[in-house]
């Protein structure tokens, strides 16, 4: 029989995944995860490797999390501006509505162990191409319906809202924010309204 | 005769600015501080209190620095439009030319600290307050002086304005960041041109 205890390793990969998120790589120890998940040091390494593993792999779970959920918005059928625009509703409302101000955690990673971690940057840098990628189909596809201004660049359009994306991130760790993060999308928005 | 060595103050926070700003404060020891500094440690506590001080007056040092810089482009007479375009041309070659690709001690401050360092809060918010500021300015002036198109409203492009900045210095932290920091102020300036 094994003396090592149970668990569950989606559930602990969850609460890693929380941690990681809010207090940064630095700032979370290996005891902060045994205390937090409650599960053995011994049981964490045998698990998930060291702390830079357990990272990656949380990150990389946030990260295709959030990479299908906009996948699934932008292919909606329909209007493809109408579908942009659903996905920054849902933007404005996580964001507003994160009490704890946890922030993206792409964003997070990104800010704390960019350049220096060429494994956290692939995964940030593959999450950042996926939104853009998705953003500049679901423009191409407005262009083509006629719903986009004359002249609009639908992949200049893409990196525009992906840097806008980044920026909401950040002021939402404000007090406050929701001036600001309001202005900024429906300012942004405008230029995607055909006059 | 004291025992404690003489140390040039200014270049010694000028030179914890760079640490703190690239590496964050949690992943900076103080024994980093000691060896990168070439101060022994009992003459940083002296001077610049805890590790926590030191951080807040580098973040001070820097915020001040960057607010002056913006305060002092964006009440240059003329265009008010040329003023903000200017200072985007600024943000854009700074980000573009940062090799080492540090990023904005605000913004990785926000990232790390916040919202549960209250003193690094204020220095984040003050810093994001006076941009807003800066920013709405120059922003009435061009309306006063016709450059905006019809119904623009300064204070949401200044939220605005701000956000896109924001978002810049996260892209920033990429690779290959040109094409999006381009793309991203090319069209968000677009809001800014009278047809």
């Amino acid at each position: 029989m094994s003396r090592v205890k149970e668990f569950d390793v989606d559930e602990a990969c969850d609460a890693a995944l929380t941690l990681f998120r809010r207090q940064g790589f630095e700032a979370t120890s290996v005891s902060d995860l045994v205390t937090h998940l409650g599960v053995a040091k011994a049981s964490l390494y045998a698990t998930f490797g060291t702390k830079h593993d357990f990272y990656l792999t949380a990150l990389k779970r946030y990260a295709e999390r959030a990479d299908a959920r906009v996948l699934a918005e932008l292919s909606q059928p329909g209007s493809g501006v109408a579908a942009v625009r659903r996905l920054f509703d849902g933007y404005v409302e996580e964001i507003l509505g994160d009490e704890t101000r946890m922030g993206c955690f792409v964003v997070n990673a990104a800010i704390e162990l960019l350049p220096r971690d060429p494994e956290v940057a692939r995964l940030v840098e593959r999450s950042w191409d996926t939104l853009e990628v998705a953003l500049t189909m679901a423009l191409q596809r407005a262009r083509t319906q006629g719903e986009l201004p004359e002249g609009s660049d639908p992949a200049a359009l893409a990196r525009f809202l992906l840097t806008v994306l980044q920026g909401l991130r950040v002021l939402g760790k404000g007090t406050d924010a929701a001036s600001r993060v309001h202005a900024a999308v429906s300012q942004a928005l405008r230029l995607l309204i055909r006059e």
